[in-house]
């Protein structure tokens, strides 16, 4: 092939052609199915030969550039490559013909994820394209192309990763039409209103036609527009039309245009596109010697981003974020909020448990992964929460089978955890006997503690502070006692199971009670309790419902023209229906342990209201399900919380789980808003907390998983539960989201909201803490008897506690001999009067049991060293509308300190091996 | 990628993979869409992409082999290519990893072709691969895996083009039942009853599997069967079940079996079928270290064959043919033989318009191509020649807007044609003057002859004798004079216009009559008559019709479960329907110049009946169209022909317009025939004439293109005219075959069929030259006024007539120094008493203006020397049903002798110039 002498020319409009493909980590296939072309009646979509084809092409011509961008899929073809073949790959990578952008393992949804997941996925991608490629294969430019609006959140954390600047494609059409308009289609973000400037500021640009090409310049086997046919001896000749209709694109900002010449699974066969490309480049090109300003080139996002910044212009602010997303005025895609509340549940747990899997691997050393109990890894639970994070896993948009797989794929990674986790927990505790793990105590099931007459209950604690948590175990006795290491009584109580729990376990077990009691673990460690039964006769059952009038559950119908779907939220009518203005009330106990009502709405529809002993939070543990749909009508159950707060139209909501974002209803703070959906148009997601406030009071909610929530009427905060709807809402997935459950019916969810009501400028000291409990679960595990005699019953991991505004964000084992750590500072500016200040940490005096003897700081995806993150800057022309925050310096190299808000990354040498040369060895002293 | 050794073994079952794709030269897109990927919306198909990725695969692993056919494409791609590609493709060809098999410009089609164009295609492609590649680009095994129904003349032509062997898809479902039961797939093919041993041998095999891949390996973008998942740490690893499955293929008669890996425009992305195929073959033959004993190969039909060749076996003999094709019982592909009659009487006219235009450029020399007319050429005509003997182009079984495309190539090329042949005429008479060619004669439209007072009219004879033909030029005088080149007057009469001609010309003429007469011109040249006014008064109108009982036209009515369509004829009764059982007659004159009747069947079928002076056939002109459809039902027109001769079962049908081949109704020849379909199980193709016969009669009729014919009853003979069907037929057009007319009714389609009416062993004489001038057609074209005074009137390139049993099949420029010419033997051995003999022509006193310096043999397809062929011998094991036929030898190196139905092929030197080294310069003496 033949190429001209391709670059911008400064004195011409450059058509930046960016050839990309964008592949789902999972969505109509599963990840593998999509990787190996499998199941092509589905979609026809073979990552494997996307890759073969690009590379191939790639070689023909030095001129042709490619971008590819999920690492997930990237790693699974890297290693059935030849050494010729990555050397080859290597090669290209070092000239910049291939470029990777993002760079993550998948493509993250930014609405329904949580910030530590995200954060761990792109570091497991980062990673491997760092340790594969080196400095050449980290990216400069963060791509979410497809995701369904955009958290602002994710923006701070791209731009903490380093990145120059972040692309996407969907926005609301009322703001993108505005920003075509006033040529505000690229802006400069400012993503944290309590970072440091510029430290959460990213240069962000809206890409002009989605992900895909312009209209007419398809030409990947899946499309069917017309190649440049320039053989004049053949019928059909078109250069000069295509070349012509080509001249006809829109302009941005400056004289510069990126076009996504690509999509979905394209560039199967890559030579369909680089050859007709060649051919537009050669002819558009070629008219420049008739005075055409027009010149074409192949380039990248990072190309374009240069361009841009060197253009030395100034650029508009954004400090909001891109929710919620609508294509069209009944086209709110705020259902995935919601969507699959069971996925995004155990979604959740597994991060917990990834969590806990990476600190145990730390803390104990080689043994973990290759110990008493066999070989365990992390490795298999990281590549499992890194696809689930992607934009149709998590978010609950994928086909039933894919979901099944995503959950799988967890469960999978889990039991290589629990490996590592019994290997591990035998090594801190010098016991080997076999230890339980119980993954069903949501529905009341575990066979050891139903049946055993004595037990112990190991827990361990993934907070760096001791957190208290209540437990509840199945049993079939109606007293236990219940002692804690130091043999001291704890407090307990049977309480009857609940009806709805009863439903749900079905046949699985046989408990007639739950034994509840507080636990408390020391942080970063164990301690455990021993439970002895007292009475072995059956718990007494609950006293008989009462009907009462008493907190609405509602639902949502759903059937119109655009149907609500896996996307999209479409209710039928701006009022719900109410499922029961009265419950049926069950005083389940009252005892110093707990206090428990539960009401039953319908029977699909049932809510236990607790109080714990010694915990200042209301728990609201909602049952929804089989949601019934014999009345032809789809549903989408929301709980609804009326108070007296006089909160106007305002409401809060956090982004990823952790800065929080006032809303308002009807209302968007970049441009004047024309709202055409009352209900959907106004929802938000929540990852783990939403509230209300006036002056003198506020109610936070803090949610177990993602949700979508509003608040529609003045001192009302509403989530919605879970979904079950009838057709599919034409945005690809091709299935309506009709979860089965057991037996053919639909799919059962349970869930636990948190209740505080505080004053406004209290309720951060209280929801911050509350948040990371449930975030981070204390992981139980059961070895039936009486520990052996040398049994270590309790263990931690700190020297002391982390301060209250520190979270122990990642500790992970990085190579043989350096681990990772992510210290968080998880208040923001102003929110706390006495934790929203700086703290500081000594990184050498942390640990309890390894020795630290160096520290270097790292940007926060871990793949660049914090010295030479040199980000590239922006002018947007305005003052900061707040001050600018200074911030706290370090006392010394081994003492750290956080500002409101802050993450910082270290990699941690705790012996000097050789395998520490992966980076530059540099010691803090 | 990585490739064990591979190779046949012959202790083991030997699998040989044939990788391949089959681009159909035009179906639902037009050749040049399907070359560029044009229109992907109707087919995914591109096959400049096929080639790009082929050739790129085929670099990546030396093991890997393709084969590819269709010249008419490879033509097109090649021409685009660099150097540096085209040397690779060399040396791919040249190790024998790419392979071209059948290489003639297209995959011809065998039931509705005449000969003569196959043949012609079939040069055309192998020259291109012969002067591209020299003789490792010569194919060495026909491949007609396509083609609905195979004809015995082809096997003749391959055969005598020096093929190894034959390997095709389709055939009856009840012979393919049978001859896998019998191992009788592969056999010996004797193709000729006349040709002396074994020149028309052709060893034949029927693919196992049409031309697709087994079940479940198709690995093409256009399957959806599963990759082979060979990565263990993915999920759905498939490697043994794939193993299992492809082992339990079924077994042939050698220890050798033949896959067909591809299809339909395949490997457009060949990485997916290499990369697949790659991994089938390690792991298939991995398991010969555990004792497996079948060995999977990349191969080749030309590898296959030679291993079947080296099994020394005994094939089983085939004499008869593959005809009617039948893929159900109720499947009877019996339609297509008539379906387009438009395109297939144009398709055959475009052949006699090349003949002529191949004639002229030789006879006139260099000025043809260049001359007082412009640059003209024959080539644009031979490529649309090529491409319309595709079997979905003259077969009628392409897409309506295909079909256009075709019939504008087939114009565009006369266009070419018409400055050749004007440049020419010039030449050889002298007389620049301008001269018009009238295309619509059929409808009697042309505006010269309407017009003029004098004019004189050029007839062209591309027959290698004198021949006559009778003219009808449209006019509007009442009496004319003609007189030919001597000044004799010519027999002339002027008859009205037919209301069927006045209804389909419309109002593109004016002429209210048609001057009749008959014409002779010398051999291979023309003469020229002088027609003047006499009377320009009106010619008088037809006289009243009157109705009368006569010859029936029936119809048969289409509407079923499988429905008639382009492909299948299926009527919906064995009785047509008659159309009407009176006709109203016209008896429109009797004259000595010709006797005409008129009759009209129903207003859209109508018949001129004619008797010519010193014609003993009859001529039978029908004109059918619009077919009406209001009724709801498709309609497939045939005519019958009732007599009194006793032919029982018995009938006669010629294979591609040359030997001719006994028919039996309900029977076959090879297999117990279970009739199904009285009627399109009976149906045969005819492309020049079909008869009946007892001891004394015998009916021939000769048509003027391919069209479909039977004998149901005893004395009667119908062929079917025209169709026009509501539905389409599930065979993949997508369309039901209704062609549309003018002003959006139906096509009108006129025709001649000749009777003549014979003793048996006089017919051939009749009909053997009665069919060569109805194929070759003399070119008239006019000149308006009185021819100039030096102008040469008349001319022939000939010494002489060649002989009563010599036709002239070819005479074409080859290079600029040498010309490719056929001659034919035009009988078959023991079918005329005076013709079915040897007979001898000298090449050196062949031509009057031409003299010939040396002359070569060659095969039948023009691409080897006929001295260098050295085909493959197979034994059949059992002695020749006929005596074995001794070919006379030629008496001189000049004289050639040719055996009855032999064709022979020379390039005749007729200067010595460099140009001759293309091939080795061989003299004869």
């Amino acid at each position: 092939p033949h190429n001209p002498d391709i670059s911008t020319n400064t004195s011409m409009l450059n058509v930046h052609l960016v050839p990309h493909t964008h592949d789902d980590v999972g969505w109509l296939k599963t990840v593998d199915q999509y990787y190996y072309g499998d199941r092509n009646n589905i979609q026809h979509a073979g990552v494997q030969y996307i890759l073969d084809s690009v590379i191939d092409q790639l070689q023909q011509d030095p001129a042709r550039r490619f971008i590819y961008v999920e690492t997930a899929f990237f790693y699974r073809w890297w290693k059935q490559q030849s050494q010729n073949t990555r050397r080859i790959v290597t090669q290209l990578v070092n000239e910049g013909r291939l470029e990777f952008i993002n760079g993550g393992w998948c493509m993250s949804d930014e609405a329904t994820t949580h910030y530590s997941a995200v954060i761990d996925q792109m570091t497991l991608g980062l990673q491997f394209l760092n340790e594969t490629f080196g400095e050449c294969g980290r990216p400069r430019v963060a791509w979410h192309i497809d995701p369904f609006g955009h958290a602002r959140e994710h923006a701070s954390i791209f731009a903490q990763m380093g990145y120059d600047g972040f692309f996407f494609g969907r926005l609301d059409y009322q703001d993108k039409a505005r920003r075509m308009k006033t040529k505000e289609m690229e802006m400069l973000w400012r993503a944290s209103e309590s970072l440091t400037l510029p430290l959460a500021d990213l240069f962000t640009g809206v890409l002009p036609n989605g992900y895909n090409p312009p209209e007419g310049f398809c030409w990947d086997q899946s499309c069917n527009d017309a190649p440049i046919r320039d053989d004049p001896d053949l019928e059909d000749y078109n250069v000069d039309e295509i070349v012509q209709r080509f001249l006809n694109a829109a302009f941005y900002k400056t004289n510069h245009i990126i076009m996504t010449m690509g999509s979905d699974f394209q560039y199967e066969n890559a030579n369909l596109w680089y050859k007709n490309m060649d051919k537009l480049i050669k002819y558009v090109n070629a008219l420049q010697a008739k005075g055409s300003k027009v010149n074409v080139l192949y380039s990248t996002p990072s190309c374009y981003l240069q361009e841009l910044n060197l253009a030395n212009l100034t650029w508009p602010l954004k400090t909001d974020d891109f929710f919620p997303y609508a294509d069209d005025a009944h086209d709110f895609w705020t259902g995935y909020f919601t969507s699959r509340p069971a996925l995004k549940l155990y979604e959740r747990l597994s991060n917990s448990r990834l969590q806990t899997c990476n600190q145990l691997e730390v803390l104990s050393g080689p043994k973990s992964t290759s110990g008493p109990f066999g070989e365990g890894d992390s490795d298999t639970m990281k590549r499992a929460m890194g696809v689930a994070q992607h934009h149709d896993a998590v978010s609950g948009t994928e086909k039933q089978h894919v979901a099944y797989d995503y959950a799988r794929r967890l469960a999978t990674g889990w039991a290589h955890c629990e490996v590592l986790v019994r290997n591990s927990l035998a090594v801190l505790s010098g016991s080997e006997s076999p230890r339980v793990f119980c993954e069903n105590l949501n529905i009341s099931v575990c066979p050891l503690t139903e049946s055993s007459q004595k037990f112990s209950m190991n827990v361990y604690n993934p907070l760096g502070r001791t957190v208290s948590w209540p437990v509840r175990l199945p049993v079939n006795g109606s007293l236990y006692s219940v002692t804690d290491t130091n043999g001291k009584a704890v407090n307990s109580q049977v309480v009857p199971l609940s009806k709805s729990t009863q439903q749900v376990r079905r046949n699985r077990g046989y408990a007639k009670g739950e034994l509840v009691f507080q636990v408390e673990a020391p942080p970063l460690g164990y301690t455990t309790y021993i439970i002895s039964i007292l009475k072995d006769e059956p718990p007494a059952s609950s006293p008989k419902p009462t009907a009462t009038r008493s907190i609405q559950n509602k639902v949502h119908a759903a059937e119109s023209r655009q149907p609500s779907g896996a996307y999209i939220f479409r209710p039928n009518s701006s009022d719900p229906f109410v499922i029961n203005k009265t419950a049926e009330i069950q005083i389940v106990t009252v005892s110093s342990t707990v206090q428990e009502v539960t009401q039953w709405f319908s029977p699909w529809v049932s809510q236990v209201v607790r109080l714990y002993e010694g915990h200042s939070e209301l728990e609201l543990e909602w049952t929804v399900g089989p949601v019934p749909i014999a009345d032809g009508l789809g549903k989408e159950v929301i709980t609804r919380l009326d108070t007296d707060i006089e909160s106007s139209d305002y409401f809060y909501t956090d982004s990823n789980g952790r800065e929080v974002l006032e809303r308002r209803k009807d209302y968007r703070p970049t441009w004047d808003l024309k709202q055409t959906e009352p209900i959907a148009g106004n929802y938000y997601p929540i990852n783990s907390r939403a509230y209300i406030k006036d002056d003198k009071h506020q109610l936070t909610v803090v949610t177990d998983r993602s949700q979508g929530a509003s608040s529609i009427y003045n001192g009302s905060l509403e989530i919605m539960l879970h979904r079950r709807l009838l057709y599919d809402d034409f945005r690809g997935v091709g299935e309506p989201l009709s979860e089965p459950g057991e037996f053919f019916d639909g799919l059962v969810a349970r869930g636990r909201l948190l209740l505080t009501l505080t004053p406004p400028n209290m309720a951060a000291d209280v929801h911050r803490p509350l948040a990371q409990g449930m975030v981070l679960q204390p992981l139980l595990s059961f070895q039936d008897g009486t520990p052996l005699a040398n049994t270590k019953l309790e263990f931690t991991g700190l020297q002391d506690a982390l301060p209250p505004a520190v979270h122990l964000l990642t500790l992970s084992q990085w190579d043989k001999d350096s681990v990772l750590i992510r210290l968080e500072h998880q208040y923001q500016a102003e929110e706390s009067k006495t934790h929203s200040q700086p703290v500081t940490v000594n990184l050498q005096k942390l640990f309890s049991t390894l020795e630290v003897l160096g520290a270097s700081e790292m940007s926060l995806g871990a793949n660049q060293w914090k010295e030479d993150m040199n980000r590239l800057q922006w002018n947007t022309g305005t003052k900061a509308s707040k001050p600018l925050l200074l911030s706290a310096k370090d006392p010394s190299p081994w003492e750290v300190t956080l500002n409101p808000m802050e993450i910082r990354t270290f990699l941690l040498q705790l012996a000097c091996g050789f395998s520490w040369k992966r980076v530059r060895c540099r010691f803090r002293d």
